[in-house]
């Protein structure tokens, strides 16, 4: 079977806990199947959004298991599996690559600061060299907000070279604008996602591939209609109506606050719930950053 | 049989690596061993200098468990176990926990940046807590260079009020004299180790332990010397001359300066080898770092 590789908007997946912050699996399954009823052309499960540095390696593999046991395609899902470490990152990705999934979502070895090029490149080269399967897709994830860490342009084009056809793609959250558009000038047919639906017109119009946005867990169908028309006219106007969503919640921490709306959406309180070192919003907090989120869709 | 806490000059002991990048488990052996023999009055394995982070979880605890094994006493023992994720932060503190180790040292979930202080009391909490075990130990470590994420005092004072007996002391990495003199005066009682010797006179005078420091991967007897003589006259210009060791190779990064010189006392060229992200040094680099690492010594 042939590769096919995706492209529109895909939600990097929020992780429902229970009371006892484990998990909820059979729960975190219906969000991947409802998201992508919902317009998702694929999901991102176990990425910054998904608390998926707070959960063990062990969960993680269970996790996406359990997913494709239930019916949850392959096909559709770039799972994150970067770690600080690189056996463990081989672990997630080798069992990414067995399952054939549509690729990885690869957080470069973060814990180290400061680190030479050299040095993310053979990280980069060893993990692809330890799986060694042809199904491995590498998709990077630069996000230096969080990880501090990042792949810059050289190190991009590197890897590029000496990997073509295995590192295939990338999601840039680094909310520069200027890096974005520069990634995507330089490296044509090289699949680059914007990190945030906010860039997701500059990330089409310059040759981008889409978004895998946290948004997506609340505003599926929203940001998929936009993507579906970005070429019709008004689209400005129409990414700045698209942008009031998260604009709405912009006074809390995202992770927290889009669990809150699903627990008010839903009605299972513990949705709210996340891992330590992420806290749930308070209850009063909870409650205004729903009113806000409503209020964006007047 | 009551718990003795350790003082003085600890190691974060290097981890040597084979030609395939996996730890050479006899030979950290020997370390472990050899830096005891040379003065060290207890070990931190699985620090930042021992490459902890970039070793896989389960490569951690078979590591620690055939050090004990083969005579390495648990009670000199100090493990570095925090990771991003409670659930493999839990598994290898309740390994060291149960084998009677000295102690854990306890880095912060460090993946999320600016998280709530409510968020890292609850992670080291419900660490204790899943634990379940009185032989657990814990020595916070503060390494905001490299972790970013790190325990100011007002967290530190909450957890001493909350877990008196199971958290009792503190790696200082900050390198901030400010900081590190501010936590000795504010909590007595509390076992603090400054994270560098070049550190150790002014911990010792403010009633600190000891240091857990690097170079004693290099100079351990020198470093024990120092330690055990500091109320002696001129403390300050000896401890001016232990200085001249790490500044002699301030040049190179330090992890893989470190493995240089071990490689050219040796004369065991493997030693040099990092695991990415780090990398080894260049051959002239790692040439120059010994010459002048022996110089320092003249």
């Amino acid at each position: 079977m042939e590769h096919t590789r995706l492209k529109g908007v895909m939600a990097p997946v929020l992780t429902p806990m229970d009371e006892a912050l484990n998990p909820d699996v059979p729960r975190w399954i219906a969000l991947c199947k409802e998201l992508l009823s919902e317009g998702c052309t694929g999901l991102a499960p176990f990425g910054t959004t998904s608390e998926a540095n707070s959960l063990g390696i062990g969960e993680r593999m269970e996790m996406l298991d359990r997913a494709l046991e239930e019916g949850v395609p392959a096909q559709s899902l770039v799972v994150g599996t970067g770690t600080c470490a690189l056996p463990d990152t081989v672990r997630l990705s080798a069992q990414a690559a067995a399952r054939k999934c549509a690729g990885v979502l690869l957080l470069p070895p973060f814990y180290y600061k400061g680190v030479p090029e050299e040095g993310l490149f053979r990280s980069v080269a060893q993990l692809i060299e330890k799986v060694g399967d042809a199904n491995l897709k590498v998709y990077l994830y630069h996000i230096p907000p969080v990880a501090v860490v990042g792949f810059g342009l050289g190190l991009i084009e590197r890897l590029l070279k000496a990997y073509p056809g295995t590192v295939v793609g990338m999601k840039d959250s680094s909310g520069d604008v200027e890096f974005h558009l520069a990634a995507l000038k330089a490296f044509p047919g090289f699949d680059i996602w914007a990190g945030t639906e906010k860039l997701l017109l500059a990330n089409l119009q310059g040759g981008g591939v889409g978004t895998i946005s946290a948004m997506a867990n609340v505003i599926a169908p929203q940001i998929r209609a936009f993507h579906d028309s970005w070429k019709e006219p008004e689209a400005a106007s129409r990414q700045a109506a698209l942008d009031r969503h998260r604009l709405s919640i912009k006074d809390w921490p995202l992770i927290p606050a889009l669990k809150a709306i699903k627990a008010g959406q839903t009605g299972h309180a513990p949705w709210s719930l996340t891992r330590p070192p992420l806290c749930p919003l308070s209850d009063s907090q909870a409650q205004a950053a729903l009113v806000s989120y409503k209020a964006s869709f007047s």
